[in-house]
């Protein structure tokens, strides 16, 4: 017997008791989409392999994908909208790093000091997945299968590009976290 | 089964079985009644659509709604007084954001770094809950119905007002914590 | 079936199963009469009604009460001693507070930041228990009644007196911690 | 039925089932012996009766005793060595502090800010327990019986003697957790 | 009945439960592999024995071995990798240290001050574990013997070498944290 505890929605703290180990990730996506969550997102962000990206199953962590306004691709957390971003390929003296795409959002005055991650200036963000590199997980992504559909598909970054890097990097956006669409 | 985790009136960490999911929000009113909460109070607040605010069930997260001996709206939760407020929509170049009703209070000595927001000059507030646009959830509403009664219905914000943003900032309130009912 | 978590009196974590919420302050007593306790002590100390302080059930936090060698009221809790102390009722323009009873200490260097007030000069202090204002809850009271006997009846504060508020106020005492009698 | 909950030798999050509150001690005994630990060490450390000091078992709170290459008698706790040292009475107008053995070593950089205790100059370190005062309880003695053995017997600090106190506080001592036998 | 709190390769957190204390390595063993962790690194890693890193179980600690790019050994915990370092023996008149072995990383931004360690300058390390003096425990090493193959049994350290000590100290690696394989 396994137990899992989640978050819920309403922040409550809730074990769910699950009969095995097998039925793990079917319990979390069952909650995951009521936007119950478990554990605490690490710092820096959840890390996938670039190859999941496109059809993840954001219920996993209790999470879901919403397109805003703007007709951009988002992801709802625990109702806060982080922003999804390609990273561009890294190939200089100094650092290589393979394309990624991440999801993230500008800091809050209450975000603790732990999540925040530097950008330019004195712009503070915070991480909620980065998908990059490694090799791809069936078993994270949405059953029955969406892999091929949805904006991600087609934008998805690849090879190096002429580019600039900053391009790439998350830009101050007021108020984020006052999009949330709830 | 599950289990949900309460910090009880007394400051104790009591857990509770629940039969299954669909009794989970019962359990939460029944021990809420008695001020028994369950989880933190999330950074920023706990979010809610603007739509739940005139029959929100308070005891979901164990609180109650209390009137001062000034007739203001407040709620009281683990002992402390919440003012209730309310921000107009605003629509200017910089941000947009709905109309909203918060329920705040002044920052303590005693209260951790994280939940503190910065207000005009040195003040700095908590905030309990914050409810803004979304989509009205009837699980939040207090069972038999009280939608249309009581002050917040009459006070409920609505569309961008000429009165200025300012006048709905939470202003400092000295011992705010002190006018606890208990 | 609930479970309560406590910290016993050698600091391990040990969760006892309760039959009812109705047996629950039965156990709160029946452990705390050994020193545990569950739940840290809310910042700013716990609050309970002013009525309920002459036969308050200190078991039920896990703290005992304990004169010391100069014949004043402390309360031992974790093994530090807490002070009683009577603060008077204010009634200025600026504040209205009614009369009430605290018990604290002085802050060691091991405290948390977060459980620290500030007094006058650089004096810090830690609060256990504060009792006033409110409605008497008979749950809280020494099971049999010891209601009227012992020092705090006679001490205890009433109406605003043209004494000093001053007075009352915690003072620098040094190694308070240490009088512990354990 | 009563949860005692651990982190092992290896640092694992584990609980163990006990039958009863009176075969706490044993569990806490036999899952001590290993090295595990419940609960955290309380800031300013452990506080026991002096008079428990010559046979503590130190199994109790998932330590045990320990000579160095130098005689010396040293406790290890958590893989890391604390120093035995006797505290001399204080008898003076600005305080009164009992005889007590405390077990303290050098703060390391990664030990958080609440455990520091300041000594002279810069020097910081951390306490493990301290024995002061209070009537000797059984419960915490070595089953079986040691009393009367061991260096701590003959060594064991007695009323106010000439001796500088300062002789007795900690001094720096280098890398004091890499004498840790492991 | 024994019960495991972990946190999965996805973040949640999970217990599960174990028939007796003897069969609690067998299942940190068993979701080890997939990279469950179960408790936090202690400040400062985890301290093993030396003679236990030839054939140290990484999945006890819900990490493994990896191989970089460049031919280094490396262990990767919680999608982040860490390098072998060799420490030589230390023997001067200020301290005295046994040869040891041990897995570290640079700090990242959102690492907790608590873990990090300091290096030459500014440079900051985290440490997994230290393999360092002690005996070894058979327990701890891979069911079934890999004693004497790998590349750690070649290299490993010995008695106190001419060579300067610095050349053992970490060195600033960018972005060793990107380097992961996941």
């Amino acid at each position: 017997m396994l137990h899992i505890e989640f978050v819920t929605d309403l922040g409550a703290t809730v074990t769910v008791d699950v009969e095995g180990a097998d039925k793990l990730l079917d319990v979390q996506r069952q909650y995951g989409r009521l936007g119950w969550t478990s554990g605490a997102v690490p710092g820096g962000g959840y890390q996938f392999p670039l190859d999941n990206e496109s059809d993840f199953d954001w219920s996993l962590i209790g999470a879901r994908k919403w397109t805003n306004a703007e007709g951009e691709d988002m992801v709802i957390h625990r109702g806060l909208a982080y922003r999804r971003r390609e990273l561009e390929a890294v190939d200089s003296r100094k650092m290589k790093l393979p394309a990624a795409v991440k999801y993230s959002r500008g800091a809050r005055g209450t975000d603790p000091e732990h999540v925040r991650e530097k950008a330019d200036g004195e712009f503070e963000y915070v991480t909620l997945a980065i998908f990059r590199g490694g090799k791809r997980q069936d078993r994270y992504a949405v059953p029955g299968g969406r892999a091929g559909s949805g904006p991600q598909q087609a934008a998805r970054p690849s090879a190096p590009r002429p580019q600039p890097v900053a391009a790439a990097r998350p830009a101050p956006v007021a108020v984020v976290e006052d999009e949330t669409p709830f």
